[in-house]
């Protein structure tokens, strides 16, 4: 664990959206730049299922963290004019209580005894954690993929909490295919015979199963249009051993592979099953009904949705849907459609697309400068 | 094995087109109405991955074939006109010669000693069908996903062998995006236990590695846009028990449940990854060295091609790379795109959009009516 990671325990019972509680949930974050004394320019980053609160490096953890070109002095998110926050989801397992924690109550780790997650938990959770840091009113929430349903949790629960809100690449619920891809993934794990109804053994996790779900993401993540250039039909150089007749023949199929031994071992399995579940969970209908009824329940001074043309997780409809309903209630709401070809992974690995999308909307609304010198 | 399936063995070795051989291979195929005296109406079906010889019912085999709606008496692919073959595909499961079938070298099942199958394998013994039919040159080869790079085998390797061609959702070759996939579900079997590198037991095959692969199979088969009118968020009825915590919540992952359960044991595991790993290989442009080269060696009267813009399998811009080629070398090509929301499956499915399309073609080349009193 790194010296920039914090962490608060929130002591007492966490009542859990669905059903349940947990007991005393921990909270593990990172901050850079610095508070204002109006306590007015905080942005807080919701994230992605799968990364942890390191959203950038800092003289505490120099190592680069998952966003690292977005975040920093002199970046489209400045650290010299805001307070940054990023949060590790409730449900991970990087510092935050999840089921790969130990339960006070049993002293054993919650496994599959942890509640039903759902993004609400996440929000909420994630709120304890602003409030702490004395903060009443952020000025942005940035959420990227799961994190926008977990930024929408917030800001339909919590409307005062803050003045605007960039939504890239997510949504107000899932779909069926995505459903269906992350359900899928979900199985793969379960149908490892290691994964043991949850209860894997300590250095013997499904492995074999998480590395399926890790490929199978990775062809969602990106976009067909990228890998027919990327790759088109090359071979792989290192297609040699008998025993992979039907299989790394070709430059794509290396890839994938590489993907998953890095991946492997770097997520518990069952948090993984939980943050899969609550993103199909998620649905801003819910809140009073309709997507109508959910948007209209927001209080939002300006939004900025950006989704990508080849993201067929997120698709643009769903962006589309997105800004369609922040500008019934949000006067100031822009729709930016990005043509990356990396699909919805484009956030994190297609900069130049992004970064001048996120710079104006930050350059247009900066916290007052006499603020900044606190 | 019903009444109307028929089946050939052609005594002596069978060259496989990388390497290797089989000895005395039987392919399995039906055929419906009649060759004319002139043996100009004959029209050889090539199939998909997965079905049999049994496009449509017959006197002799009066259950429902793969393409029912397409084939026979007064249909598109006229039965009372044409004579209609279609033979299961070498390396299948379906009374072909295969990966399950004796090798009649050992008196055992070949397995993973088959050697590599390539759709030119299934080309040159289908032609060999053909022949023995007694039939020199087809009125019109159909091939249908696969069998459509199937056909373009047989087209290039024996550009007299037919007059016309149809594609059908198919390609020049796969491209990485569907590679990734059919790779992975080849992995999704090779990693369930059961299926022992290939020796898995009689009775007991790796059921959950195939049903994860069909599973992902239909992700990819159908598309989002009809699932997200089909299903949109719609419950399953069925969720209840507690070990489903994961799982079976939205309709459509009931939807895949019995999609998965309907498939399991249909199909041998080996074959499967025979058949999947041929469908990679295939390249036209290794025909000369380029895809131009590739149709430069076709000899086609007329040739249609038809696509679904919701197809990700076999994406629409690879419909009209096909396209392209062939109407460089073939002066009456059509292309069709067609609207349908149900992807690749389409034409097994929304027989609506299809019927018109193929009947047009048939109808405005018809062969001798008096041909046809033999």
């Amino acid at each position: 664990m790194s010296l920039a990671r914090k962490s608060v325990t929130f002591d007492g019972q966490f009542r859990m959206h669905r059903a349940g509680f947990i007991e005393s949930p921990t909270l593990a974050y990172e901050t850079w730049g610095a508070l204002n004394a109006a306590k007015d320019n905080a942005v807080l980053i919701f994230t992605g299922l799968s990364p942890s609160a390191h959203a950038t490096s800092s003289a505490e953890d120099p190592t680069p963290g998952w966003w690292e070109d977005m975040i920093g002095s002199g970046l489209p998110i400045d650290t010299d004019r805001y307070f940054v926050i990023c949060v590790n989801s409730l449900g991970s397992c990087f510092g935050s209580t999840g089921p790969a924690s130990e339960n006070p109550g049993t002293g054993k780790p919650y496994r599959l005894s942890f509640p039903i997650l759902t993004l609400e938990d996440v929000a909420e959770s994630t709120w304890l954690v602003v409030k702490h840091l004395g903060i009443d009113c952020l000025h942005a929430v940035v959420g990227c993929s799961m994190g926008g349903m977990s930024g929408l949790a917030l800001c339909v629960r919590h409307p005062e909490s803050t003045r605007s809100f960039i939504s890239i690449s997510s949504a107000t619920r899932a779909m069926p295919f995505s459903i269906a891809v992350r359900s899928l993934q979900r199985e793969m794990i379960r149908s490892d015979p290691k994964w043991r109804k949850g209860n894997y053994r300590v250095g013997d996790p499904p492995t074999t199963g998480q590395r399926l779900a890790r490929k199978l993401g990775m062809i969602t993540y990106r976009s067909a249009e990228e890998w027919a250039q990327r790759f088109g039909r090359e071979r792989s150089t290192n297609h040699a051993r008998i025993e992979d007749m039907f299989v790394a023949e070709f430059a794509v199929e290396s890839y994938l592979e590489n993907v998953a031994n890095k991946f492997s071992g770097a997520f518990d399995p069952n948090c993984y099953l939980y943050l899969s579940h609550a993103s199909d969970l998620f649905d801003l209908a819910e809140y009073g009904g309709s997507l109508k009824s959910g948007f209209s329940r927001l209080n939002l001074e300006r939004s900025l949705v950006i989704g990508v043309r080849t993201d067929i997780l997120f698709p643009l409809e769903q962006q589309q849907e997105l800004a369609s309903g922040f500008s019934e209630v949000c006067e100031d709401t822009t729709f930016v459609e990005l043509d990356c070809i990396r699909g919805h992974d484009s956030f994190l690995v297609d900069m130049d697309a992004f970064r001048p999308v996120i710079c104006e909307f930050f350059d247009a609304c900066p916290p007052a400068k006499a603020a900044l010198a606190k």
